[in-house]
């Protein structure tokens, strides 16, 4: 067993524990490829919604950064950083707080992929004679919003949005489902191709598109060449997580989040270590039924991080994890009071129950860092 | 449509929204029914974690009260509240943080079903010249943790417990996949069973047990007789949700939670609602899986609380949740902007995400709630 520092062990679990050295690792090695291949990164704030992590994933306070809410944006803005894309289509109702946000400077943009969003924009814009900044979501995969790129509509909206009109965005979520290196390499290309072919679409009739952004974690590791795209956007690459090791994007060592639990009870019939990790701590993220492997609700480790092979939280209610031991691990090798660390399926979802993250920072010591929460 | 106040649409969604007059309703309603039946409500707090529900729940600083963290015993025992169940088996590290509550005078009762840890609380009591109160947990259904009635080591605890014994406590969490009202009134009886069977084993070798103490949602709406039983516990009855209205314990209409949506978009060729409530807003709980009904993440409703029968979210990314119309629905009555409020598979996991709750009081006016969050 690696030697931990005594604090791991120290506190009173379950808690959500970041590992420094890991998350410094996957941030840096994104950023390097995604330049290499020709263009720049926009991170996904979202994942993990401190501040603390944004001095990690952005070089300066004007460095390009996504977030998936104004509570986000608002919190991100007072600590400095004036670069932010509001990625969810603006709901109309919300444009007075991107509006206070633009007056005091900041390069909050937004998104939408209809006609009533573009001319809200443009009403208020003109009505209070405020700039927007806005995004067009493009469609290239099917699975959620947007417009396809050869839609006539987009030229309506853009000639809607007027000056407003900033760029073209897509976010491939559809690649979560892809499970080997070619259909990812594929699925990148896919979405540069839709961003350019609406930006061709726009340009044919004379509209400027300035920026074209592309991204998920998947594509962000997967494509081969980003060299005609302004920018491309990740999240949960920072720490990764199951889901993101099942696709193939990187290995359980790599995996930056654990939830830190102890044992509370055994049940000797079963086989079973009770724990005191339900699913308010480690999320109601199931995301990997229906993978290459299914985790339950997250793969078991020792508190060194060593992985224990074929043990998952096989199920959770709100503070109690239930670990079928298989018949590899003796119970009494898991004491009432022994700790274990659990790996997330989905590091975003497990993120989002903790509003303190502890971090083993490269050098053994401990930090904590608050996260944002709300709307 | 029924008028509702306008606050409802005007502040930002996505938002948590509790109706009072139903919470009330749902309250009082069982409070009367255990205490027809010849017992006493422990309501389990961990459903809502704020201080203003418990203000509903409780008629008394000193009455009984459960929780499923330390954090909600510290938040509520700072409120006044003096008698509290911490239901998750003691890991002995928390110890500490029991005494020092205990100390502040308050009753704060722990729970145990093994050797180790009556062990642990002994040690600590005599080194620290610490009382304790102790439930012992009582497994009833072979679904979670505890200790069989009639198990011989159940003596052996109690007798390690020596003066820090108190009761013995059960869950009938099995009892979450019954669809019959035969077989819930079956499962309150077995719960009950178990710990009076449990009590005389230990009135055989002359050991005192004070409390009894049973419940969950279903078994509390369906026992028949708590007439031999000191307490009873429930928590997701104060506001319920699908997953209790598949069981058959409560109605639509008597669903206190939802959370208020907005449209962002639509997919024509899809006929899907594109919204602002994604699982953040929602939690990823999937209860209804499996049961009579999947509401896949949440039935939807009007702003005016009626429900728009056969459209649920059926899918949703972490800010973003789509709903697919049925045929009996046109998007064009579903426009950018339009609002609606989706109904919880669970409200415990929904609430969950939310820092801040907005009420609905019976009057029609606005108020908030903070959530205790963490461990």
């Amino acid at each position: 067993m690696k030697t931990v520092p005594d604090w791991i062990t120290q506190l009173d679990t379950p808690y959500l524990l970041i590992d420094e050295a890991k998350l410094k690792n996957n941030i840096s090695y994104l950023k390097q490829r995604v330049e290499l291949l020709g263009s720049h990164l926009r991170p996904h704030l979202k994942t993990l919604r401190t501040i603390e992590a944004a001095e990690y994933l952005l070089d300066s306070s004007d460095a390009p950064a996504t977030v998936s809410t104004l509570a986000e944006a608002e919190a991100y803005a007072k600590a400095g950083y004036t670069n932010l894309l509001y990625a969810v289509g603006i709901a109309p109702a919300k444009l007075k707080r991107v509006a206070a946000l633009r007056r005091q400077g900041i390069r909050l943009h937004i998104l939408l992929d209809n006609l009533t969003q573009a001319q809200a924009v443009t009403d208020f814009a003109n009505q209070f004679r405020q700039d927007f900044s806005v995004f067009i979501e493009i469609d290239s995969d099917d699975h959620r919003g947007g417009i396809k790129p050869k839609d006539p509509q987009l030229v309506a909206i853009a000639k809607t949005l007027g000056s407003h009109f900033t760029g073209l965005m897509t976010h491939a979520g559809g690649s979560y489902v892809c499970s080997n290196d070619e259909a990812l390499r594929a699925f990148a290309k896919q979405e540069c191709q839709a961003v350019l072919d609406a930006k061709n679409q726009l340009n044919e009739v004379g509209i400027h598109c300035s920026v074209t952004s592309v991204g998920s974690t998947p594509t962000a590791h997967f494509g081969e060449d980003f060299s005609d795209i302004s920018e491309v956007r990740a999240g949960v690459y920072m720490t990764f997580d199951l889901v993101m090791k099942n696709i193939g994007v990187c290995d359980f060592s790599d995996i930056a989040m654990s939830v830190v639990t102890t044992v509370i009870g055994h049940n000797k019939e079963k086989n079973w270590l009770l724990t005191d990790s339900g699913w308010m701590a480690l999320s109601r993220d199931r995301g990997t039924t229906g993978q290459k492997q299914d985790f339950g609700y997250g793969q078991v480790c020792k508190t060194d991080d060593s992985l224990l092979e074929g043990l998952c939280v096989n199920s959770t209610s709100q503070e109690h994890g239930i670990i079928e031991l298989s018949d590899a691990y003796q119970l009494e090798n898991f004491p009432v009071g022994h700790q274990l660390r659990i790996l997330p399926n989905h590091a975003c979802a497990t993120a989002a129950m903790h509003p303190v993250y502890h971090v083993l920072m490269s050098d053994g010591s401990h930090n904590t860092w608050q996260r944002i929460t709300g709307w």
